[in-house]
């Protein structure tokens, strides 16, 4: 049996219009005779009303509750598209993330799947029936309603998929993954297909199209995923293993990322212990570290510096001063006011010299560069905000993005 | 273990200010060292505005798909209350029609509830929870999303409370049961305390502030029912057995209904098995009749007269037409120009002349009675319109109501 799963994302059904759109779309592909499972997100920003509410009648709701309550939306999208599929002859289903048993783990608001039965979807599926699942959400094994956080209706679809051995269809409101933002460089080329490991690093770089948990997922189950417009007026991006060399092209994309803040800290004892409690104080705070670099040491004393989320500045202020008691006094320096820049491609593997180029290319311009972290398949560096846009010009010329 | 069961209707619950004032009776009523079971309502019209979302995508939209809608706009409710009463320091968790197994037969938007599992509900209340249960909702033994129809969450309350051996308190934005509907008499009385049979004729006839249905399960299970304003401002009104013949009173309310229709066939044939028949046909199609009327044979031909609801005249009219083919012809005649008055009262059943006192009234103040029918404890007559508010000032004086 070949399964398609489909997702269409909050403004794909943000209307009724644009539900019944879906519901043509999604007829005229069961038409051709496959088996659909869709999943679908709350409508538009229903989501954020919801939580508005919750906000207004306490500053701390109960995540508990917030599940509950966050839940409905994307309830109410399957039955609204339910209702529209069968009004135009096409047998579907609706289900919540309790009646295919999506059972998570974790915590309330930000739950992880550990797994769906998929039973009911078979025998749905087999009643010729397309079944519309309710993204976002499952249930815990004390029956209690969960949500999946940033990115679960995302993660809902590429973990059917993967359970059903199928391939995923994302829709949304971007036609495709570029190889960089078009808001920032409208040049930018629309890549045919690009591989889990660079799409991961482009999601958890600020390219939004997909949260980077449901790539990592579908890389572990080798799902493979089409990214496209929900309208279907242009051909999408194809996100899926590619060992072959067939790429000639050694950065696949580039992205831009202006929430971080960097952090640095300046006679910071050398002391592998020392330093280790450092990040382990950061993670504790559940705090996401991105680059890191730091000096050769200088009289026993070394500086360190890293990016984290602008958001968690303050926190993260509060665990370096804590630290102080045991380490003596360092300086710590902040810096709010930078852009990050990264260079992604399988293809720096193989061919050397990139981040060369890449140096090159900035310094022809006068940009400076502050720190620079490199890995297997990116190669990211900040820089100061106002040198921004001539950074992507010129590095996009330069790799040809 | 002291429960009680508290049923808030959709105007009580209708925005986040009203949520806080409800979280802060139960938290006040929870303080007095009550077990409280709460049932909530959609917020204010949220039910019809989800269902004007499907009619505009299919004239018929499919019942399955209307429950998983409509159960939305409860569990929105359960968990913006849960979330209120958490903030002001009163532990509640809520629960949707799934979560406490209320289970369903019957079909979909219009299920009955076959059971409830307890248990969940007892382990919270050992907690020192406030269990919030969404209303009108439930699951059928095929684990699909029902909802209860019309005044669902009332007969949610009452069946938990006869579950739970509980009081059920319905909190509504009326102030209790008055003899009168003070919209159409404002001299009317509210009632301190009213009987099951009684409730149940004065809520069949049209006094909206129960369902019928919600009343009949109280009876069956004898659950004493306490229904007030939802704020508190005034006390309401007891619905509970007794026998005891401390009422005076004969007659413990007045109800008119203008939603009927009056049918009357002449030159029917006198034969039980068509006569029969007549009322198997509408019965059928789900249409409730409620007065009959039958006069005597003349000639081997009589005349029916009955009243139905209004909006089912035309399928009334058509199982008529239906039934000359067998019957040979007759003629019908409609009349959508008729109020229903009804006096009821379990005093009737003691005392004699009520019928005449009420037909006194009527004729001392010229109003034409078009048909009339008794029961034990109920008397109703059909009368034009325009002499509504005059018959029910008359009647009203006459019984002291």
């Amino acid at each position: 049996m070949d399964i398609i799963v489909q997702k269409y994302g909050g403004s794909s059904v943000g209307d009724l219009d644009r539900i019944k759109n879906v519901a043509r779309r999604i007829k005229e592909k069961k038409e051709t005779g496959a088996k659909l499972v869709v999943v679908v997100s709350a409508m538009g920003n229903s989501t954020d009303e919801l939580l508005s509410m919750a906000r207004r009648l306490s500053e701390k709701p109960r995540p508990r509750e917030l599940d509950v309550l966050m839940s409905t939306g994307e309830q109410i999208s399957i039955a609204l598209l339910s209702i529209a599929l069968n009004d135009i002859g096409c047998k579907a289903r609706s289900f919540t993330g309790h009646q295919i048993e999506l059972i998570t783990e974790g915590f309330h608001t930000k739950s992880k799947i550990a797994d769906i039965n998929t039973s009911v979807i078979y025998e749905e599926l087999d009643k010729d029936n397309v079944v519309i699942v309710a993204g976002f959400q499952g249930i815990n094994t004390n029956n209690e309603i969960t949500t999946l956080g940033r990115g679960g209706s995302d993660t809902t679809a590429v973990a059917l998929a993967a359970k059903l051995g199928a391939v995923c269809e994302i829709y949304t409101d971007v036609d495709g993954i570029y190889t960089i933002d078009p808001g920032l460089y409208p040049n930018a080329r629309k890549l045919e297909s690009i591989n889990y490991q660079e799409m991961m690093e482009m999601a958890s770089l600020g390219a939004d199209v997909m949260h980077p948990r449901s790539i990592e997922i579908a890389h572990n189950y080798n799902v493979p995923i089409y990214v496209a417009i929900s309208t279907g007026e242009s051909p999408g991006t194809f996100i899926k293993e590619s060992d072959e060399i067939m790429e000639k092209t050694v950065i696949t994309g580039l992205a831009v990322d202006s929430n971080d803040a960097m952090i640095t800290v300046n006679g910071f004892p050398y002391n592998i212990n020392f330093i280790s409690e450092l990040f382990r104080g950061l993670a504790e705070k559940h705090i996401n570290i991105d680059m890191i670099s730091q000096t050769t040491p200088v009289g026993n004393r070394i500086s360190i510096s890293f990016t984290i989320p602008r958001n968690d500045l303050d926190i993260a202020l509060k665990s370096l001063k804590n630290l102080e008691k045991k380490t003596g006094p360092f300086n710590t320096e902040t810096d709010t006011d930078i852009a990050k820049l990264s260079v992604v491609g399988m293809g720096m593997r193989t061919q050397s010299g990139v981040a060369a180029r890449m140096f090159s290319v900035l310094a022809e311009n006068d940009i400076n560069i502050k720190i620079i972290t490199t890995s297997e398949i990116r190669i990211s560096c900040t820089i100061d905000p106002k040198d921004q846009s001539k950074a992507v010009s010129a590095i996009a010329k330069e790799f040809n993005l």
